[in-house]
């Protein structure tokens, strides 16, 4: 008689393994990955499986319940301690007798809690590079001559499928404490990247808390999540403004106060230091979680944010050739570069794509894929440089492109940056010029009632980076800025109250309140360079892989996935496309950092990626210059999309809803 | 035509490279291995080989000088500036014409200096776990978009024959000041004991500066080497006094203090590394090397010692089961226990044996290989625990037996450390009772004129290990004291001088000067009890391996070095053996220490060989208390080798010349 067939699903691995073969082994033997955290004593019940029932023709077997042992004590007793639900069986336990299908359920937890919009873990495989590996010592006798870190290996061998595991120093140094206090019983925290098993940390006693931590750096802000390894949820979320604004707002003059200040560089990596150290204090507080537990991190950041926060000096990076320190993915102890995490934890910071495209850019890379597209893609992560990133279903381009602060608020007489107060909405009447916007934190438009209440605890403070993209896009359609990006006089005494004199120009006056808010000749000149910038990148990728038209643009960044796609095609920042293919992806590079942090195995992949990526510097190519110049105008015409809406044949732009967001993916 | 045969001598190693491959490579492609730091540029003359001229029958060959290009330019600027000498060529230079059999010389330089007696590497194998590789980087330019780094470790993989170079987070850090300071000329230090090599440090300019650290920490005194690791020669050695004795002179009473005192183990701890700390400030200070040059280093010790210095419990190896917290080798950081050396510098530890036999037993089996001899060996390491290792001609057996301190001059009346003013030698007539002696420092016997001139700086202090064993012994042969220790008395008016009533017994008078030494009932008590517990030791794994006899014995350690065999034959200290198969090998745990330091592959050998040896614990063995009692006697004959003799066929005992140092092994 031939031995039972078992096959787990989703993976359709499968293979025969003789009557009482414990699923958890027979998985193991087949590198199905189960978790388990208490190496299959029935504690932990991490190790849950089901039976799929049915005839499976495919593998030729009819599949049941009553094809794995009855429940037995074990199963027993952890349902009553900690509830199991109806079909579900600890896989440690429950032995195949007959043929049978085991279906793993999602190894992460699909019900994780979305605390920020913009950063979830959902539908993220979780593999991370460190396990827990609960194991009970036996007393120490003088038969067994080993020392107490070869019994915690061994033990962790035995039990959980690993072999050649060795304890580092630091978990050495805390071993006979821990086996003191959970009286010999410890749960080890292993590192599984490297070429073998580490012990990194021990545990008295039994837990199942571990917690990773992924910061996204951005020039203006910094934004981090606390992860539970184990589930895969986000637990906490927070971001904070960069201090190092205050040593300049964008990243060239933060390069250059490096430069010109002897310490500069040291002063400017101790501040985002210590900001990120601050951020994981609050984080651990309002998850309720022990710094003890936090072993694993990611941080990703354009190149400057990259040097600035490794303690790298990004002098080179502010001149050609702009050469980074290192351009490879950095793995570092956390206490290398002063983070206080747990004992033997360690940071991931992803290769950097060239001295001017980050480790964000490879994030985003990781998190949007663009290279499993059938259509060419062109992903742009806007902000003080733009990243650009093509696929051209070939190959994988990137540049970054010098778009300026403009698009973060700066340079913008009335702008500021995103935060409560900040106009993000706008739309102009084109017959009355009156506008109508909606600022961060105030849910209602202006016009409507109750709009004055909703906006009460901040006012209307100024406009930010897709405020002023509507505006002039609004401006641009409702006739008051021409293709030369020239504001327009008022032509009527009704218009005087909104064109309004400025110097020899004339600027709209788009709130009236305190204080008043104004988009000025200089506003639009600014966005028309930024803007210029952004779009001459893109083109210049398109020229390098030789193709006229992109089926797919994602807009990403903090910034980006604010920007209503529709005006950003009104005032050309994009290359045509068709208004459904181009979507806000919102923060790629956190989505990115988030999935390196689940899945260890992302980490090797975005390296083999960005080595494939071919690298294009602006400004080494004449025809960004080109490119750069006849972008800088306006599109001269109330439909800038002919040219998509021929291509595509798709009805005449429909201006969305003001009522709506700008639609993202659904996944989000 | 096929190819030239070349050959590489001493190894053998042979294969068929198409003319003008330059030696060096053909070498790299055979995995032989020839220094060079300089990555084949002809700047460092580390790689420099010779042509064996001659009919070579068994390769089938004739090999003559002219089977190499003529020396080129490179070759005649290196002679310009360093000297080449006759016949020596720079093998990255010199390429194969014609079938050629190419000497390496030895990769370790055999002039070595030998600065302390009982240290030296001679002889021992050079293969560092660390090397130096200095690279020139091009310009940076626009067109290469990878980091500095990412050049570096491409640079070292073109010429060092290396795969899979990365650099570590701590190298990656200096990197940018190294490249400016050295106009992107650098060294770099690569670790290559890993999985892949691994950039630690890296150094501005070419330097062949790389130095390697050996310490023997034992509980009364610190022994550290400082070696040149190009040359393998020891450039500066030190020893100072272990601070911890202020703790506890023997190491159960620093075990105690480590358990009855809060925090006790982290002061002992703490003493022992600023102890380690200020003899590596002396000893780069007097070789006149940097700091940051010690990139390598090697910690032997005795299971408390080496707890102790690495920050861990000793308390458990204070009672049964006497477990340590670690008993695998130990690698880790210089700055995870806190030693000041170079950035990147790793500490590695031998593993333990047991809880009771230490590193420093597995750095003496990794100096003596008893496992290579033919007949049964035993190696005792003499010291408060002696460290037993016998070697059957099968299997490896190690115990540890708790001698005391008397062994050390503690608990010995006139006892004291072996230093200067201590009777380390000792004569006794057996007519007269007199007694000659001589001190560690002074040249002359006590009997020989200028005797009081040469011990002038320091007087006669007291006894030392080696001379307490050596006046037992006279007095045994002297018949003053008996097979059952007891100390006679006086028989003559003249024997008044020397056996002096002390209480109930009598005392030896060793000394009648100021400060009167004697040999009291009580010292020959305490060495009756030290010796028979080593005595018992060494019977307890012959009964272990079924032997009756060795044909070796071999006498280690700081106090074992000194020990005259004769004299501990005469009380019975060890196994029946035929006395010239019993010699002093000196500190073969720091030798041991010295070897794994110099060849990295030795780490990996000694771990592989302790997994393999059969621990006696001889606390839980009945026949080690019956073996003890047995031993308690001294040899009731003034012939106590007569078994050995007729074992043997060896002549009647000859008294060594008491003008001569106890015999050592030429190789020291």
């Amino acid at each position: 008689m031939t031995d039972p067939l078992v096959v787990f699903q989703p993976s359709g691995k499968r293979g025969r393994f003789p009557a009482g073969t414990p699923v958890l082994e027979a998985a193991r033997a087949l590198g199905v990955y189960v978790e388990s955290v208490c190496g299959g004593r029935g504690i932990c019940g991490k190790c849950q499986v089901a039976v799929a029932e049915g005839q499976f023709a495919k593998f030729g077997i009819v599949s049941k319940a009553g094809h794995l042992s009855d429940a037995g004590a074990v199963e027993a007793r952890y349902a009553e301690k900690r509830e199991l639900a109806a079909g579900r069986r600890l896989s440690c336990s429950a032995a195949i007798t007959d043929d049978v299908v085991i279906e793993v359920p999602d190894a992460f937890r699909i019900a994780g809690q979305t605390i920020r919009k913009d950063a979830t873990s959902v539908g993220m495989v979780r593999n991370p590079a460190v396990r827990l590996c609960y194991v009970e010592l036996e007393p120490a006798d003088l038969a067994t001559q080993s020392g107490e870190a070869e019994r915690v290996s061994a033990a962790i061998e035995a039990h959980f499928g690993l072999a050649g595991v060795t304890m580092d120093f630091g978990a050495l140094q805390g071993l006979q404490a821990a086996l003191g206090a959970g009286a010999r019983k410890v749960t080890a925290a292993v590192r599984v990247d490297g070429p073998a098993p580490r012990i990194v940390s021990v545990f008295a006693g039994y837990t199942e808390e571990l917690t990773g931590l992924a910061v996204d750096i951005g020039s203006t802000t910094i934004a981090a999540h606390l992860v539970d390894l184990m589930s895969g949820e986000i637990v906490a979320s927070q971001g904070v403004g960069n201090p190092q604004i205050r040593f300049g707002e964008d990243l060239m003059s933060r390069v250059s106060y490096a430069m010109m200040n002897e310490g500069g560089a040291g002063a400017l990596t101790e501040t985002v230091r210590a900001a990120v150290n601050s951020l994981i204090t609050e984080l651990l507080d309002a998850a309720g979680r022990s710094r003890a537990s936090l072993l694993d991190a990611v941080v990703v950041g354009n190149p400057v944010m990259h040097h600035l926060f490794l303690g790298l000096d990004p002098t080179p990076l502010g001149q050609a050739p702009f050469t980074p320190a290192g351009s490879g993915a950095v793995s570092c102890r956390a206490d290398e570069i002063g983070l206080a995490l747990g004992t033997g934890a360690r940071v991931w910071v992803p290769p950097l794509i060239a001295g001017h495209v980050g480790a964000d850019a490879a994030a985003v890379l990781l998190a949007e894929r663009p290279q499993d597209n059938p259509h060419p893609t062109l992903i742009v992560d806007v902000g003080t440089n733009a990243e650009i990133v093509l696929w051209d279903t070939k190959t994988l381009y990137a540049a970054s492109s010098p778009t300026g602060p403009a698009f973060e608020g700066a340079e913008i007489s009335s702008g500021q940056r995103a935060a409560p107060g900040a106009i993000e909405r706008v739309r102009i009447d084109a017959g009355t010029l009156a506008a109508r916007f909606k600022v961060i934190g105030g849910e209602k438009w202006s016009d409507e009632p109750g709009f004055a209440d909703a906006v009460a605890a901040t006012g209307v403070t100024g406009i930010c980076g897709s405020g002023i993209i509507e505006a002039i896009a609004e401006m641009l359609m409702a006739g008051i800025v021409g293709a030369d990006g020239a504001i327009r006089g008022p032509q009527t005494e009704a218009e005087r109250a909104r064109l309004v004199p400025e110097g020899r120009t004339f600027a709209y006056l788009l709130s009236a309140g305190e204080p008043r808010l104004m988009v000025t000749q200089n506003d639009v000149r600014a966005i028309q360079l930024a803007k210029a910038a952004l779009y001459a990148g893109a083109r210049l990728l398109m020229d390098r892989a030789g193709i006229e038209a992109v089926g797919e643009i994602r807009l990403a960044g903090a910034f980006g996935s604010y920007i209503d796609p529709s005006h950003a095609m009104v005032i050309g920042m994009v290359p045509d496309c068709a208004l459904d293919r181009v979507t806000a992806v919102g923060n790629a590079a956190g989505q990115g950092a988030l999935m390196a942090l689940l899945d260890g195995a992302r980490r090797g992949e975005i390296a083999r990626t960005v080595a494939e990526v071919v690298k294009v510097e602006t400004a080494l190519e004449a025809r960004f210059q080109e490119h750069f110049v006849a972008a800088m105008g306006l599109p001269n015409s109330r439909d800038p999309f002919a040219l998509t809406r021929a291509r595509f044949s798709l009805p005449p732009l429909a201006v969305p809803d003001p009522g709506q967001r700008p639609r993202r993916r659904k996944s989000r």
